[in-house]
C-alpha cells in the first residue's frame, strides 16, 4: 500500500479517511457503521482517557459501571430524551439462536426466545442511571453523587465516518446529582471548563466555550454547555458537552430527597461527555499532507530513534549512542522507541513515523558518529537540526514543550483568523461559501430564525459564546434586536 | 440498613450476596441479570485492570477495540464456537423505535426498521477479530499479532449472581496470531502463568494451573489452560483461561500467511481472558463474617484514619497528627483516607471500613494524643496495636506487606487442606458431600466417565494439573488405567 496521501487541498474528506487508515489508527469493520480502533489509534485514546480520568478524579468524581441495556419502559420515561434518541436505537428483541432447520450449519433466531420487554442498547445512560439513583438518594446527606463511567454506546447513525460519527463509539459519561440548582449549574460549568483545559493543554486544540441554542440543546436538558473547535477545512466540530438537566430526570424517575428542612425535593442533575470523536478532532486540527501530527502529550511515542547503518559494526556503535540517549530521555519521562527493525529500510521507517505523527525523530548514521551529533527532526514543522550528543537530551526535552505549544499557537492563529464578524445576511452567505469558519453574527434568539438560516445555508449556531462583551445589535437575518453575537458554522 | 451480615456458617450463599451489597460493591439492576458495579467495587476492578494491563504490556501486548456486534454470518463461521454460545446470545434485530399509535407517550419497535442481518452482541470476540485479522496478515512478517481488548460482553445466563455470573460482564480478551504452533502454545502457557502470578501476588489467591478436559474446553479451542481457585465453601472457581485455538479460526475465516519459504499456511491462534468474575473470587477467598477483606495491593484505600473527638479543639489536635501521618504514608505510595465526616459517629465509620475491608484502620483519640500513640487495627485478623507516632509510618509499611502475604498464606493453607486424594468412588462421594474442596483422583481420560461422575455427583474435572509427578493408577470410577491424578470439584 502506498503511503502517500491525497492532499487536503485536493480532497479534504478523502485526505482524512486515507490518513486514518494509513496511519493505522482505525478502519471500518464488517459491521455497518462500527469501527475497529487499531493499536496505534487506541494508544492515543488511552492517553486521552488517562488524562481525563485523572482530571475527573482530581475534581472529586469516581467511576462506576451501569448496564449496556435499557429496558424500553425506562428508556421512554423521560419523553424528550426518548424522542431525541428513538430513531437511532439498536434494539435487542431475542436472547437465543437455534440451528436453522432449512440451512445445515447455519443458525437462526429462536422464535421462542423473544424478550417480554425489548432492550435498548444505551445511546446514553441517563435513564438507567436515574432509575438507579432513585434507590440511592433519600436525604441531602446522600448528595452530591459524582459518578463517571467509561463505556461504549450505540447510536444508529445513517452516515458514518471513522471516529467522527460511528454507530458504536467509546466515551465517558458523567452523571451527577445535586441538592441545589446552583450547585448543579456550577458542576456543569466546571466540567465544561475542564474539557476546555484538556483540549487546549493536552490536545493543543483551541476551543470556544459557550452554550447551545434551544435547537442544539441535548434532548432532556435545560442548558447544554459546550466546547467548539474549528477544523482545517473551516467546519466546526463539537468536542464536548456538559448538560444542566434541571429536575427533568428526577421528575421522570421520581427521585426525591429530604432537604435540610426535611422537605421532599426533586434532585438536580447534570450529565457530560466526550467521546472517541475527539480522535477525529485531534487528527483534523494538526495533521498535514504528510500525515498525522500529534501533540507530544498524547503521542504513544514522543521520540523515535532510527539507526542508519551499512553493517553490523556500524549498527553496534550507533546502538550504543542510541541506547544511552534513550535511557536519558526515559529518565526524563519521555517515551522513546528505538526502531531497530531489520526488515525495512530507514527511508521506510521515516515515512511510517512521519505518517504516524511521531513528534520527534532522531536519526543516527556513520557521519553522526564521527561528528558526535544526532539529527533531530520535528514533525510539526518538518525542520531538522544536528545536535551534539551531550546536548541532545536537553534539546529534546525543550523541543517537546515547544512542539506542544507551537501546535496550540498555530491552531489558535488559524482559528482566530477564521472567526469573521458579519452584519448582513449577504455577507454571511458569502463568508460561509468562500471562507468558511465561524461566523460571528447577531441573532434574534428564535428557533425560527435559526431553522431558516440552517435551511438556506446549512450553517447552525455552534454556540452562544461566553463573553463579557454584551454588544447589542440586530439579527443578521430578521433584523430583530439581539443582545449578543453568536457563532454560526457548518459543522461535523 | 443494618450492616450485620448473615454468617458464612448459616448460609454461605446469602452471606456472599449480602456482603456484595452491604460493602457497596455492586447491586442488581432493572435489567435482568445485569449488575451495576458501584464506585467502591469499580475502584477495586480498576486496580485489577491497571495491574493486568501493565503485565500484558510488559509482555509485548497492545490494546485495541473491536465492535460490540458480530453479524450472524460471521458468528456462525467457526461451528463449534458458534454452537457453544448460540443458546446464550442477545440478538439485535431492529434499529429504530417509533411512537406507539395505541399508547400515547410510549414507544414501540419500528417494524420497518428490521436489520437485513441480525447482529449478535459479542459473547466473545474471536469471530469478529479473526475476520479482521484476515486483512492484516499476508506474510510471516505480519506476525505475531499480540492484541488485547478491555470490553463488555453478553452471555444470556439463566441463573445469575453478582460478579460470578451476570448477563453482561466486563473482561479483557487477548487474541494473538502466530507463525508456528509452538509459538502459539508458548503464548497460551505464558499468559496462564501471568494470570497465576497476578492471582497470587496481587489477589493473594492461590491457584492451581492446569488444562481442561475435553468437556470443559472452550468451544473452538484445541486446549484450554486454566487457573483454578478454591472458595471458602469448598467450591472451586475458574479464575482465568488461556486457549490454544490451533488453526480452527484461521480455517473458518481463511486466514493464511506466506511463511519463510513462501508457502501459504494457516495462522495459529490463541485467546485468553479474565473477567469481573475475579471480583467474586477475591471476595470469597478472603472475606469473613464481618465483611470484605481486601489484600492491600487491590484496596482502593489501604489505610483509613478515623479521628475520635469531643470538640473542635480535640479535632484540630488530632487532625494535625493525622495529616502528618497521612502525608508520610502517601510519600511511601500508600493510599490513605482521613475520614473527617461529621455526619456519622466513629463507631459507624469503624463498621463501614470493616465491612468494606480496608486493610489498616488507624484511630486517634484524646488518650492517643497524651501518649503520643495511634491505634492501628488490622482487618485481616482483627488485631490492634498502639504504636508511637514516630514509628507509625514504618509500622504501616511493614504491616501492609504482612497482610498481603498473610492473606495468601492463610488461603494457601486452607486450599491445601482441602485437596483430598481419594482412590475409590465411595470415598469420592463421601469427601465431596462432607468436606468438599478439590478431590484428587485418577480418571481414565474419557468424556463418558467424566459425564457419569458429573451426573452422579455434580462434580466436574476442574483441571488436569501441571505436575512432574506422573503417578499412574486406576480410574476412581471405571477402574481403567490412568496416567495422572486430576482435580474434581463442584464449581461456581
Amino acid at each position: 500500500m502506498g503511503k502517500k496521501l491525497v492532499t487536503r487541498e485536493e480532497d479534504y474528506s478523502k485526505w482524512y479517511n486515507e490518513l486514518v487508515v494509513k496511519a493505522d489508527l482505525a478502519e471500518n469493520s464488517a459491521v455497518r457503521g462500527c469501527m475497529i480502533i487499531k493499536p496505534y489509534g487506541y494508544a492515543i485514546w488511552e492517553k486521552m482517557q488517562a488524562q481525563l480520568d485523572k482530571m475527573f478524579k482530581d475534581t472529586g468524581h469516581v467511576n462506576a459501571y451501569f448496564p449496556l441495556f435499557v429496558p424500553k419502559s425506562l428508556f421512554e420515561a423521560e419523553e424528550k430524551n426518548a424522542e431525541g434518541f428513538a430513531k437511532e436505537c439498536a434494539i435487542v428483541t431475542h436472547y437465543r439462536l437455534q440451528n436453522d432447520p432449512d440451512n445445515k450449519g447455519k443458525l437462526r433466531v429462536d422464535p421462542n426466545a423473544k424478550l417480554e420487554e425489548e432492550l435498548i442498547i444505551r445511546p446514553t445512560s441517563e435513564a438507567i442511571i436515574w432509575n438507579t439513583y432513585k434507590n440511592w438518594i433519600q436525604s441531602y446527606r446522600d448528595l452530591p453523587i459524582l459518578i463517571n463511567q467509561w463505556a461504549n454506546v450505540v447510536r444508529w447513525e445513517m452516515r458514518t465516518r471513522l471516529f467522527l460519527r460511528t454507530a458504536e463509539f467509546l466515551w465517558q459519561e458523567g452523571h451527577t446529582a445535586h441538592e441545589t440548582k446552583n450547585e448543579a449549574i456550577e458542576e456543569t460549568k466546571m466540567i465544561n471548563d475542564l474539557y476546555a483545559e484538556f483540549a487546549e493543554n493536552f490536545m493543543s486544540m483551541p476551543v470556544i466555550k459557550g452554550i447551545k441554542s434551544k435547537n442544539e440543546t441535548f434532548a432532556g436538558a435545560e442548558t447544554t454547555y459546550c466546547i467548539e473547535a474549528l477544523m482545517q477545512d473551516g467546519k466546526a466540530l463539537q468536542a464536548g458537552t456538559s448538560h444542566f438537566l434541571g429536575q427533568n430526570f428526577a421528575k421522570a424517575f421520581d427521585v426525591k430527597f429530604a432537604d435540610r428542612q426535611g422537605k421532599l425535593q426533586y434532585v438536580w442533575a447534570t450529565s457530560w461527555g466526550v467521546s472517541s470523536r475527539l480522535m477525529g478532532a485531534l487528527i483534523m486540527t494538526h495533521s498535514d499532507d504528510h500525515g498525522l501530527v500529534l501533540p507530544p502529550k498524547l503521542a504513544p511515542f514522543q521520540v523515535v530513534i532510527v539507526p542508519i547503518y551499512k553493517n553490523e559494526d556500524e549498527l553496534n556503535e550507533i546502538s550504543s549512542v542510541a541506547e544511552t540517549l534513550k535511557s536519558e530521555l526515559i529518565k526524563n519521562n519521555i517515551s522513546v522507541k528505538f526502531d531497530t527493525r531489520d526488515t525495512i529500510r530507514p527511508g521506510q521507517k521515516f515515512a511510517q513515523h512521519e505518517i504516524q505523527g511521531v513528534p520527534v525523530r532522531i536519526a543516527i548514521g556513520p557521519k553522526d558518529l564521527q561528528n558526535k551529533t544526532v539529527e533531530i527532526a520535528r514533525r510539526d514543522n518538518l525542520t531538522k537540526d544536528y545536535i551534539k550528543h551531550d546536548l541532545a537530551t536537553d534539546h529534546v526535552i525543550h523541543l517537546l514543550d515547544e512542539i506542544q505549544s507551537n501546535l496550540l499557537q498555530r491552531a489558535l492563529k488559524y482559528r482566530n483568523e477564521n472567526i469573521t464578524r458579519v452584519d448582513t445576511f449577504d455577507e454571511f452567505k458569502k463568508v460561509l461559501e468562500n471562507k468558511g469558519g465561524f461566523i460571528s453574527a447577531h441573532w434574534d434568539g428564535s428557533s425560527e430564525t435559526e431553522n431558516k438560516i440552517k435551511e438556506l445555508t446549512k450553517a447552525t449556531i455552534r454556540c452562544i459564546p461566553e463573553t463579557d462583551d454584551n454588544e447589542s445589535g440586530n439579527c443578521v437575518f430578521s433584523g430583530n434586536p439581539s443582545g449578543q453575537r453568536v457563532l454560526f458554522a457548518k459543522a461535523y
